[in-house]
This record gives C-alpha cells, structure tokens and sequence, in this order.
C-alpha cells in the first residue's frame, strides 16, 4: 500500500489544484471525521446519490443498509462516487466573487461490493458500532440471524480518489484591501449535545463512556480500538 | 404551483417510506437549513457527486461556479440528483440492528438549465449572498464583468423529489426493553462560532449584523429578505 493514491484523468483536480491532496493520511482523516456520506450511483443511465453513514478500516470503506434497498443493489458491482464533505465556515470577502467557504472533502471512485461471508459481515458490523462508541457492542443483545441477513454490507477499496482542503481568511484583490468592508471568516462545526436517555432505560443503567464522552473523528482506526 | 410534489417511479420512498413527505413545506424547510448540497451527475455512464452550495428562490433550486466547471458543464441540460441531508444526532439501541440516526433530508430529481441572462444571473448571485448575509452584496464592491462571465449559474425546478425525516428516540424490539442496557440519541447540529474578522479589516469598520447574528435557516426566503 503506497502513502498516495495515483493521480488519475478522473481524480486530477482542474478547479483549485493547490486545494487538493492524495495522501492517503488526509483522506483517512475526513473519512474518520465524518461518517454522513453521499454515495452517487447510476440507474438506466440516470444520476441518484443516497446519504448514508460509511465508515473505514484500514483501506477500504464500507456502508450498510437493508438488502432490498435500491441504492445498495444499485451500487454493489457498480461504480460509484462516493463523497464526503465538512463544512469548516463561510469566508466572507470584499466582493461577492471571492466569498467562499472552508472544507474538507473527499471523493472516492471505484467498483463497491458486497461482504459475502456471513461472519465478515458481522465483524465489519461490530466495527462499525464499536468504531462510533468504542466497546458498545458487546454489551449489546446480539443481532438475530435473519436481521444480519436483511443487512447488507458494500465496501469499496480507497483507490482512486482526491481530497480537497480550503482553510484561511478571504483571498481579495490586492486593491480591495483599502475598502471599507467587513471581511473575515465564520466558522461553524459539529456539535455534540447532552445525551438524552430513552425514558424506557431501566433505573439501573448508567450512561456508558462511550456516549458521556461521544466525539466523531479518528476513532475508527482498527489499531487504536479497545 | 401544488403543494406537494408528485409520487414517481423514481421518487416513491420504498424503504421506511413512512418518513417519506412530498409536501413542498417540509421540503423547503429543509432546503433552507443546509445550504451545502451534493450534486450527482453522470458522465460517459459513471456517477460523480460533487458537494456544493445551493440556494432556493420559491420552487427553483441554484448553485454556482465556475463555467469552466466540469460539474457544472456536465450538470447543464442534464439530469442530476441535488441531495441534502441534516444529521441530528444518534440513536442508539439495544440491538446493532435497531441503531439509526435522526436526520433530515431532501432528494430532487430533474434537468438542470444555465441561467444564461446576465441580469438574471446577477440577481440569482445577490440573492445567494443576500440569503445567507442578509444586505450584505450591496455593501460589497461591485462584481466585474469578467469575473461574472467567469460564473456559471445552474438551476433546478423543485418538480420531482422527496424529503425524509427521523425524529425521536429507538425503536427496539418489545422484549429488549427490559434489557440493562443505555438506549436513546445523542444529539448533534451545526454551531456556529464566533466570527473571525480579517486581519488586514481597516480599523473603523464594524462587524456588520449579518455577521454577528448569522444563523442558518429560513432566511433566504424572498418574502422575508429585508
Ligand atoms: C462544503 C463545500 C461547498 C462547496 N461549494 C461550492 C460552490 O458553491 N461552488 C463551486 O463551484 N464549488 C463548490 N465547492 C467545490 C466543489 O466541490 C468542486 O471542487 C468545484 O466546484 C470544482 O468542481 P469540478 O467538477 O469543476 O472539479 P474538477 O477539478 O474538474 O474535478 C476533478 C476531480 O477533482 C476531484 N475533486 C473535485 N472537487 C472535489 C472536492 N470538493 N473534494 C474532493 N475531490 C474533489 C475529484 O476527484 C474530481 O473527479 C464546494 C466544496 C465543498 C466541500
Ligand atoms: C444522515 C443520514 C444517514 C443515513 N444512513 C443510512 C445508513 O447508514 N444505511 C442506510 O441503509 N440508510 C441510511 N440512510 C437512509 C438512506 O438515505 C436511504 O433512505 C435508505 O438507504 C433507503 O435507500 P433506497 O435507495 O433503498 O431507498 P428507496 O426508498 O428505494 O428510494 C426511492 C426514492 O425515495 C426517495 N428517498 C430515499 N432515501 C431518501 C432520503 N434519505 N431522503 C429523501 N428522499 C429519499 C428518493 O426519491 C429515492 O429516489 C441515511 C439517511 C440520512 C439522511
Ligand atoms: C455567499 C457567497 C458565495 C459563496 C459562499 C461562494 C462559495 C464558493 C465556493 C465554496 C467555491 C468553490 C471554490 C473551490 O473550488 O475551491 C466557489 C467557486 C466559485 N464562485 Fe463562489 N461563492 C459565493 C459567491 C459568488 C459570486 C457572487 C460569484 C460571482 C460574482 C461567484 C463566483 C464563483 C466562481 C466563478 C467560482 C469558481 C472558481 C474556480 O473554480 O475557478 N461566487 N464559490
Ligand atoms: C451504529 C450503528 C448503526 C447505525 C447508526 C445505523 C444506521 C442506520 C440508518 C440511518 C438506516 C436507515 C434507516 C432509514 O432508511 O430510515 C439504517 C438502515 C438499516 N440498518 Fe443500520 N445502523 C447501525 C447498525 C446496524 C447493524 C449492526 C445492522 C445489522 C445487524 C443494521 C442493519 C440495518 C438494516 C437492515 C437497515 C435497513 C432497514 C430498512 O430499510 O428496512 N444496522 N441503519
């Protein structure tokens, strides 16, 4: 496994180059930072794209749903594009044409397919749970048969693919600089709330740590799991 | 205009269609939450999703960018899917299986077009800016020629889509709630900090209200724009 993904006619950025990057280090990190993706597949030569929550393990990403949902059909053995954004803040400029917005976002290319093997699919379903809230789901009742088989599990192998990074303040026209404009930045992030408990919990339950101390992002790396 | 879009082949929720609605409201609202859109189009048969930022005016849908854009120039008298999706927080039940998330989202279906008037164009563009920082393209120095010419506005008419929303806590099988274990949602949205002014603002200019009292949400509502 090289550090970078090739560069390819379809992953090369043309719009802001300098914004993008393909070590696989950046991608990994928006993948882990966000699980929302939007997956883009194609049906009888017609664009769709499903939001769904992916999650990855080591080199491959994955996400699950029912196995009679379109979407999954659609995609397994297909192309697909998968991408994942994060909003970082609005960048406000001195004209409207240089306002933008700070991000983070990859968009992955390739062939999704399907975890076959029953007792692969449960583990990439355990990683999934544990990898949100580290060791929940061995405290969990364990999933029935016939619902493991209604899931189905697409990976797709990070192989082709590009991030793109914006940071920083507006890039104004050097004499625009002497205007009279508020500029600057506002940024806006994820938010946690307080847990709120199913009024059905049993009066025993404690919270668990896993969802006193919930936060997205890099905790889904086989290596670092409890 | 109808109040509510019609039921398609392609829009018709198959799975947990009881989270389905068509009504425009619910749409609209949702639109005008999240202003971050992924755009799925189909080039040489493969799916590309680009995240981008859209706005609504009535019963159209626009984003923008650059008319070198190959987004945009694949996107133009094309189909494409606009998909946007809120995520409101975790759910977590006492089986892997009954886990979910509370979010909500919106997907259209249609044929793009290019708003090829210039005037048009530039009052789409003051109403992107304008509905995010309300007053704010007045203020700002005036976009050039050259730099609109650069610009490419593509819209969609709200026609043929759907919204999809969940709300509340977990739905767990009648038997396991007598389980030990921690269920409910662990809520999460979108802060806003504070704002960051550029360093190089000359001194006597003051951060204006649309800066101090962003928020996003149903402000860019013609009706209702200052
Ligand atoms: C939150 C957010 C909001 C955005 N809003 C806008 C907007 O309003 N208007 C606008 O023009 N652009 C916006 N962008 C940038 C947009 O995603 C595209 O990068 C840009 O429009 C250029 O598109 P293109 O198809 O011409 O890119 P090209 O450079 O031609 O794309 C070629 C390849 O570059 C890579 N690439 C392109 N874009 C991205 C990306 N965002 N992330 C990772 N890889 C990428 C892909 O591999 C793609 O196949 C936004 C991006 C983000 C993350
Ligand atoms: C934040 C978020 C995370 C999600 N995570 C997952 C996940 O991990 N696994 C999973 O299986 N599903 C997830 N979903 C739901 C997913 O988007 C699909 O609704 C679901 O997978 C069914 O897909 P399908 O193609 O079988 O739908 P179908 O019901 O066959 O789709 C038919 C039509 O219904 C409409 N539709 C379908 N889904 C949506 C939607 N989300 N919003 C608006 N209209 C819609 C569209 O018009 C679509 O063309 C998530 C949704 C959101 C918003
Ligand atoms: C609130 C207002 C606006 C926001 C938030 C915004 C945001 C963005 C973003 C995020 C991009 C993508 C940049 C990238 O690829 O890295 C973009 C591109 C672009 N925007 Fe805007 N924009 C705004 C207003 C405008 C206006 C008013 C114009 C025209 C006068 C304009 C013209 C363009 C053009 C031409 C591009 C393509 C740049 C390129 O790829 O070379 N934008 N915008
Ligand atoms: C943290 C763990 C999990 C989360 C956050 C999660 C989230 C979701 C979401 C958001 C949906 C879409 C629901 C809808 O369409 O409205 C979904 C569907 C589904 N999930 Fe999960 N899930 C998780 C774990 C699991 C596990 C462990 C299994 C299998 C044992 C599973 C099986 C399914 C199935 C079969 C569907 C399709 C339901 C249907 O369309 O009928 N999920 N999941």
């Amino acid at each position: 496994m090289t550090d970078s993904l090739p560069i390819t006619e379809r992953s090369r950025l043309r719009r802001s180059h300098p914004r993008g990057h393909f070590d696989r280090a950046t991608i990994n990190d928006i993948l882990d930072a966000q699980p929302l993706c939007s997956v883009g597949y194609v049906m009888e030569g017609k664009p769709y794209v499903t939001p769904t929550l992916q999650w990855r393990e080591g080199d491959h990403v994955y996400w699950h749903g029912s196995s009679a949902s379109r979407a999954l059909r659609a995609g397994c053995d297909a192309e697909v594009c998968l991408s994942v954004s994060i909003l970082d803040g609005f960048v406000l400029a001195r004209s409207g044409f240089h306002h933008s917005v700070n991000s983070r976002s990859v968009t992955l290319f390739g062939t999704a397919f399907r975890v076959e093997d029953a007792e692969e699919k449960l583990t990439r379903l355990t990683r999934f749970v544990d990898g949100l809230f580290a060791g929940r789901y061995a405290g969990l009742r364990p999933d029935r048969t016939q619902d493991l088989k209604a899931t189905t599990v697409l990976g797709l192998k990070i192989a082709e693919g590009s991030a793109k990074i914006r940071t920083g303040g507006p890039n104004d026209e050097p004499e625009d600089y002497t205007l009279p404009i508020w500029a600057g930045v506002i940024p806006v992030r994820m938010q946690i709330g307080s847990p709120v408990p199913d009024p059905r919990n049993l009066d025993e339950v404690e919270m668990p740590g896993h969802v006193r101390d919930f936060r997205l992002g890099g905790q889904n790396e086989p290596s670092t799991r409890g």
